[in-house]
């Protein structure tokens, strides 16, 4: 039998200044040593519905393949994975909007809070994108992000001088807390499936999203990448904010009419794969944007 | 003030031969005059994001169509619809996977269950495809698909028959039961918002779901297009299993190398929008798919 | 027809100092006449088990009462309300907690947050607690009060300032938010069905809430009352956290002992109420905790 | 290290004459040495709340009962079980009916269904109860549940011959499953957190439910039991469909006149506890019920 966690070099990756993501478990945690990862839980819970029993790494992938691109997402349920997390309260919000996962988090009621502030980088302070309404790609003069970091600073030291000062005064700790900026740290124990996951983290680790949340999101991908690899691939080929391109109506209708009305229609090109399905699909796909697949009368 | 129930002219759709889905109620159920449909709350509630009150009409279908075309579902769970849906015990099984949803059905443990039963029409008995795993387009012939029928009419009237007759020797009804072929007819209330139906009618209108299923999803989409039309347009143009087309990132990649290696550069076409964003957007997959959007230097 | 957002005489309610709850909408919005609350839906989701209609009103609260007695509590799913509310950050972040609902929250990315901080009255800054770990009854010193209280208006102030002063050097909004402390005020649209807002009424409102939730809370239960007054009514008689009152096995088992070895075996009191159901579960609860209910041979 | 697993005499246990349940992983599987049981995860999850890392053996059991006395239920959704079972059909729809897990299923659209049908005992074959509306405790004369067992026999054995034939004429599976009775079994892999799990347990080990599907519920408990072994003692202890009391306002208040109303005012009896806050919760309950707790004046 095989720990899957040892697939995973140093299962505590640094994030931010002084926060963390830590795989801490993940269901299946022992597999068969001839299959040495938590993929072989999906293939198992997905061949119950074809009445199989396992096959060979090469169709236990196609099948993985397979659930992923026609978005049969149960299988990916079967796969549970639990993190020990410590981030700023303003990512700790953006990241519980994910409902559907478990969490356990240090309690500001009970313990008292600690004196952890996030400082973002000098290079990290971004300017305020203009055409759309996230932070922008551009950094801040470094002299205005010294002073924007230095403020900060200064906001977080105070407002823990306070904190501290009251509490010993016996503030009640839920009260005390409520002048700590949300640049300070919390922490966590966060469990989620595997389907779940991969939700959480084609909208995390995508460009949209904020830049102190993403560096979690991509800690967490390269931590289970190794312990569900097929899965992974599967999904940076076939999701449509990762690798793969979705097409709207009008772009597709738009792209057909122009494909259809050049001077001689254009032969589809052949993918590059053995899966025949997957070839045959794409052959429709490719019939729809006007190629030419009937090779069979040229 | 409008109530949004008055946009549909029956609220009552007959399904298979014996079944329905009838429309009880939405949220919202009232909405201003001038706002005629439930697209309303959708906008509603994004709009708190923005920090901003309505608009024109026009800006909201706008907005509603860039919701969907990112991916930010949660201001369509601001509206929820019930149904009261009368189906075989299969199809029901079918429906229960998706499980954001409430359901009340009746119950066989209760009462006793009604004498009515499923048959199929002659020309909906299909082949077991070959290639997949799915019924088939093809029929079965005339002469076979009335024999099934009427070996179906038979057990199950024979197995009413039965139930009756125990019931009378006051078997627990939760037990006789157990002899009811799954073509019997069951009920329900079902309430689900509408991110979540549509997730469901994206899986069950498809080609790919069963035909019986497929009756009654058919008749929930014409249900609630007039109350949320904007949505439902915008949904048609964006979801990769209705009106848009998700390419893999195989197909990108070989689309683009074939593209980019015709004798002249392709200049990509523009959509006929007046959307800029929209219009911005294509672009950028345009140039990914190997096409000229370099337009100034032509 | 009646509209049951009429049966409350104002549908905004003040909590705290700046903040509020609004309910906005509820499912069913419409009732019959006869009817006049949003009971109606949950008796109509239920009695499809049955297979029956509606019918009396006495008969419809006895169910109602029987379903929130024995836990069926899908059909309370069936009603669902609609809330804008608007509360400090850290209030909000203990609200979210609570994953079967749905929220569009105001975006500190999207939008500046606007000035408005929370400030406890001076009689509602709370001791630590000794001996649980919560917010304490007892107040601070009037003087040590007004001391904290300023210190949260200064940082609060300060932290504002700064705010403003970088959004106009175009910090990103989403990092320049970084420096408000969790007193700030947030707004959000908030949607639940009743089963599950039951549930977080049962928690909010109870004296081991915060108090800063727990105004909330009691005015969303202010807010609902009028609309299902059977429900709630009934929520109050048997839930543990209200008015019933739950004995582990421990103290059920004790009281029992203690009970039978009285000197002579105490009768058991009857139950003030019509109903014989009810009636005769308390006598098996009678004589679970050693009281005579052998009315017969006495 | 400790497999989990290990703990568990018999992974396999089987239900009905055809069914079985099958622990397959849990989460955690691997614990250290020193805890052997997964309420270890429990343990862990909950004490970040208070920044505190593990402590002894037994005030671990303190909390974990602290936590199921309070409804401080999350922790218990850090641990996880994967069952595969298989099922009459008609158990299985009960089952469905919890959402809050994941579940996949053999399919009858892909697969051809076995020939397993479920078939009572006799002495299994229940009457159906006058005065609730579920199946009784009273058996069925041993004649009539013969002949109803043998109708059983009957109904399936046609059921499936024509099931058979009509596979062979190439009906679509999908179709031709429909003319199968609810007593056919299938299977699933089942994933579920313990909180859920509980939830589940305590409904359907529960003398109203269906014997069918308490033969399932009562073998997962015992597969569970020496995995998480302090979390269900603390359950039955504390479950009001376990081994505590509910006592609803009515009856609480009536037994509180009552007991004050005796000729001379009752002592509370103490509980056999070590733990103090449980004896103090017990006073506190004891003084609402009308006893006396005022011990110092005695």
């Amino acid at each position: 039998m095989h720990d899957v966690l040892a697939n995973v070099q140093n299962l505590k990756i640094q994030c931010l200044d002084k926060g963390h993501v830590t795989l801490i478990d993940a269901m299946p945690r022992v597999v068969p040593e001839s299959q040495k990862t938590a993929d072989y839980a999906i293939v198992q819970a997905a061949r119950v519905s074809y009445g199989d029993g396992t096959k060979t790494v090469n169709e236990d992938r196609g099948l993985i393949r397979y659930l992923m691109r026609h978005r049969h997402t149960t299988p990916f349920e079967m796969v549970e994975f639990k993190f020990h997390c410590k981030m700023p309260l303003f990512v700790a919000r953006q990241w519980a909007r994910h409902r559907m996962s478990s969490t356990n988090e240090y309690s500001g009621r009970y313990s008292l809070i600690k004196d952890e502030f996030y400082y973002p980088e000098l290079g990290n302070v971004k300017k305020q994108s203009q055409n759309n309404k996230q932070g922008g790609s551009e950094s801040l003069s470094e002299c205005d992000a010294l002073a924007f970091i230095s403020h900060l600073q200064d906001i977080s030291v105070k407002s823990y001088d306070i904190y501290e000062q009251y509490n010993q005064k016996e503030v009640a700790r839920e009260q005390a807390r409520m002048l700590l900026p949300v640049n300070v740290y919390t922490e966590w124990y966060w469990k989620i499936d595997l389907h779940n996951l991969l939700h959480f983290l084609a909208l995390r680790c995508d460009s949209h999203a904020q830049y102190e949340i993403r560096v979690f999101a991509d800690a967490m991908l390269a931590l289970i990448k190794p312990i569900v690899p097929v899965t992974i691939e599967a999904w940076e080929d076939y999701h449509p904010m990762r690798g793969a391109l979705l097409l709207t109506k009008l772009e597709a209708d738009a792209l057909a009419e122009f494909l259809k009305s050049s001077l001689w229609q254009l032969k589809a090109p052949l993918l590059n794969v053995q899966n025949r399905r997957e070839q045959s699909e794409w052959l429709e796909k490719a019939a729809r944007l006007g190629l030419n697949t009937n090779f069979d009368s040229q």
